[in-house]
């Protein structure tokens, strides 16, 4: 009898069931708990006996004091957006011990691929190679490879050593590189753990053939580089921006490739989608992605599984895995925005 | 005194020492060997002491049985083209005790870095997303990625494991794939120690969702890769061709990709340069490199540091290691042809 | 001026601030914080400003909720122990947001290296072949390896996947085994990513050539490996021991082994010292190591590493990463029983 | 018919068609090709017809110009001893083409996995602790552990680096060690690429805290390691033999450690079996192994399926690639005594 079944709150908006859950996996969740669907905005106003009985939320509602107080079964929030807002009381949360779980980690390999793609396409010029075909000008042999760099043996710096970092180091893994990393939030020997090498912010940004940035926006960090920093880059290193836009000036970023100092690749920008007549959207130097990098459907159905996994964990008394767990120290200090598309 | 020293023959074209040697290296070659610079056809007229006398060749020329009779202190002709050419007695080469190496080995990193960009970029649509942004189409997020597909755990196919096809391992490690190689001139516990699985040419067509072909052309497979060989390939696969042109039918090859049957890449095209007007410079679903893979200075370099490092060896009376020998069985079966171009 | 510097709590037994500090490292942390020096049991005498301004305890002190109560400043208690008991009101502790963290982690690669020792030592005979030349009875080559085998391409199962259980699989990392897993505690797609297969307890104890048991005590699981788990084991398949003796039927696990029917090595005993006269300090197919696994100066000495590294990133408001975090859930389940030597 | 079938002379001592082929591959052998089993002695007074019809010789005859003359077809020498001997005019073996290929590199394996068993041992003193147990020495916890060492991040030197040391550098895959390698007829960036550090003998012998020896004896290297090269080892070094005991100075070596100056293990003695009473039997800090380390039996096999892969390709006018090809350059400079036992 579905009576007995622990309830689980479902409000993943921008997501849906549909997009995280493979219809395996969906009708597993529905064989297993009670699903109450509505909205985020909506949540508040469920019904007492909803409230009290939830065990898990499905995705990132607004809670108030007193919305959490009702929710007294509750174990865990698994926010499948994984962008934390600060719209909940975590202190409370935490301190009742329920979980706030992301989900992030699935977008980490996706992103972690195809940044390894706009390396190779910097170094090698693979984007302008191919167009160059369609109007004669392609450059044949050895004289198309004025700039040609091979990635096997180069410095590479990563800022930001999350998920995102370490799928960067795995795809790596072929290439011999030397890694140097910036990441604040993150021991040195954990780094040293992962056979990279702790480093500054302008160490890396000064020793670096290729520099990827995977650093969350966070209160501490917005348009942490700006001109000063692509100066420190190595002529004609590629500079690669895979997590958002707010961590750079993005108007000094085009001007270090429109002057020709450094090469980059971006999958985000700070207006997207990007306004018409934009400079980016012709400036050589610069290979462009529209926000694509995480957004495949193997990711999102792979948050589905993280889910079901770290709920059956806590079903059974035992602390969930699979999602990132949001920081009692750290939880409101984040401030990339959420998606509002998938 | 120079005399000396021991007496190299150098006619490398269409290679020159300052290609392949760096200053500093150019400087230890002559500082340690008599260096008679010639070109290939002048060869068999050098004064007989020069023959007599010289120990190693640098380059590939023509030689009958008469001159080779006269290269007494012969010990290794080192082919910086890496081509063999069908133009020696090799019988008479090999049956002296002479080393005809091949520096091929030096593009084997560069090529198979590019042709995992090429992967990339076709799984993900790298260079078209770019080229959209230029008039406006570019799709945001998801709507971008319905084509988009991981490398990650995919099945890869590998055609040809030479040097190439190792080094497209290494650049693998990282991405867990299932790799299944097709070389019938390689034992199967060799490919199986590399730690991937010997298959047949149908296996590796059929069960692939990336195709790489990375064989030389021979007298057994000119063209081996036809219209039946491609449409035994999943829908939507990635056929990314690096080694020769000859080893396909191009055209077979376009009609797959114009079909939508597979998508593709190529480094090498059946005319080079292409002719004005062909098909391929806009086929959509081809990605085009213009036999740009292998030539970087950095390879050309390295062919050098291989000559100087089996030289030295070769002076102390040991085998060379670092360049490719020629083999009694196969050097007159090789067929891809050399390049007149770096 | 010390009045300003954080308050630490040192009661670390039986571990010494000298143990697992380098002369370096104590200076360190005696500049950094004011070191309070006391004993476990005294703790709760300590003075009341002292309690309220201390930010760390090191060690593991019984704590009842008045003491927690006046610590008021408390942010985290680092266990060197590393066992945890059931001496302080978790909730409470986990409610404020204390961590609550453990050292162990660094015996995981002292141990894994020992376990892959004995490993090896099982399978080709090590020390027994040597024992065999003090009286003659060394045999020769072939003769003496009747029972020898590889352990490259063997299938080897972990039972526990904690710290202890990664640190095994990567020593284990280039013997390409076939590495299944038991852990109930542990998400499938952990265990998958970490490249092992998930399998249950019978499949482990069924189908392996080498298993390790690295499993902590818990409530759960004492004496789970008894006659029953060693009949199930492959004929002549070696049993490595190297978590708690307690997880074990120890007088089953010799009688498996006097019968011939496993071999075993094993670091932990029902009592430590082992009584004179126990059978298992003569039984052959026995291989025996006196709690010596884990108790490497070096072990010690990083346990003051990752104390100082987590110190300062909660010291910046930043979560603790280097040690092990005693979790909500599964605090109160742990029975591995603390050491009372080093 | 059985006429139509190539034929190869079997002639394999010490080994034995039956030890190196399992059932199933000698009956794939025995399809495949006529076997004329004789002895390496009467080789020579064969039939004239078999020798004209030899395609193969399995094993290492001694042949005479005269009877090398008469073997006509003959493609292949196949050692599967595999210590050469100057047995046969290795120049026109070479001259005519003929491969000589020996197949030692199938104990490779086993010996690199009981020498990271040995280091393993004399690191932690597996043996020594053990034998403790019986008289009830043994010492419990960190006090059992004051000369106990990680080999994770050690300084690790090789000499030699053929097969065996590639062997060593795979199984020291997880130890992350810094891996120093004297070879003198090894090309520096062969090491580099294997991801291992060219140096000379003084410099590995001086900076190791562990020292592989694997190289085989040959006219330049007889007891090239001796008091000097002790000497120069870090206190308590490990030096672990693996080749053969020529290459050594036995007796200085048992001085080292009966010094206390390094701990060191052993596969191979001067004389085998050991003399009663020698020294080497008893002496503390030196762990014995009864030239075991390769006679595995799943080597001997591997030894069959590298001839049957090489023939096969042979058969297809493909080279060999399996074994290991015998050098014109070195071929006459080998020493290693074959052995006389399995």
């Amino acid at each position: 009898m579905s009576g007995n079944k622990p309830i689980v709150i479902s409000a993943p908006e921008p997501r849906s069931l549909d997009l995280i859950f493979t219809p395996d996996k969906l009708a597993q969740l529905r064989a297993k708990y009670e699903i109450v669907e509505t909205s985020a905005a909506d949540v508040a106003q469920l019904d007492g006996s909803v409230l009290a009985g939830a065990r898990y939320i499905l995705g990132q509602p607004p809670l108030s004091s007193e919305t959490l107080a009702r929710l007294t079964s509750l174990r865990a929030v698994l926010n499948v957006e994984s962008n934390l807002q600060d719209n909940m009381p975590y202190d409370e949360v935490f301190g009742r011990g329920i979980h706030v779980l992301t989900t992030g980690a699935a977008f980490a390999l996706p992103v972690a691929e195809i940044g390894l793609g706009f390396a190779l396409d910097l170094l090698r010029g693979i984007t302008p190679a191919d167009t160059g075909f369609a109007d004669g000008t392609e450059q044949w042999g050895g004289d198309g490879n004025a700039q040609a760099r091979l990635l096997t043996g180069a410095d590479v710096g990563i800022i930001g050593f999350g998920d995102l970092g370490r799928a960067l180091t795995r795809v790596l893994a072929g290439f011999r590189c030397n890694i140097q990393v910036h990441d604040p939030w993150i021991a040195p020997s954990i780094l040293r753990d992962h056979q990279v090498i702790p480093a500054t912010l302008d160490t890396v940004l000064a020793q670096s053939d290729v520099v990827f940035v995977v650093a969350a926006v966070t209160t501490d960090n917005r348009g942490f580089l700006g001109a000063d920093a692509f100066a420190q880059m190595r002529e004609g290193a590629a500079f690669i921006l895979l997590s958002r836009a707010d961590v750079v000036d993005f108007d000094a970023l085009l001007d270090a490739v429109a002057e020709g100092h450094i090469i980059a690749a971006t999958d985000v920008f700070p207006e997207e989608p990007l306004p018409t007549g934009h400079r980016a959207r012709t400036l050589p130097g610069l290979l462009r992605s529209a926000h694509r990098a995480g957004a495949l459907d193997v990711a999102f159905k792979q948050m589905g599984d993280m889910v079901l996994e770290d709920m059956d964990l806590m079903d059974r008394g035992l602390p969930p895995m699979c999602c990132k767990r949001a920081e009692r120290e750290t939880a409101a200090r984040m401030r990339s925005r959420p998606v509002d598309k998938n």
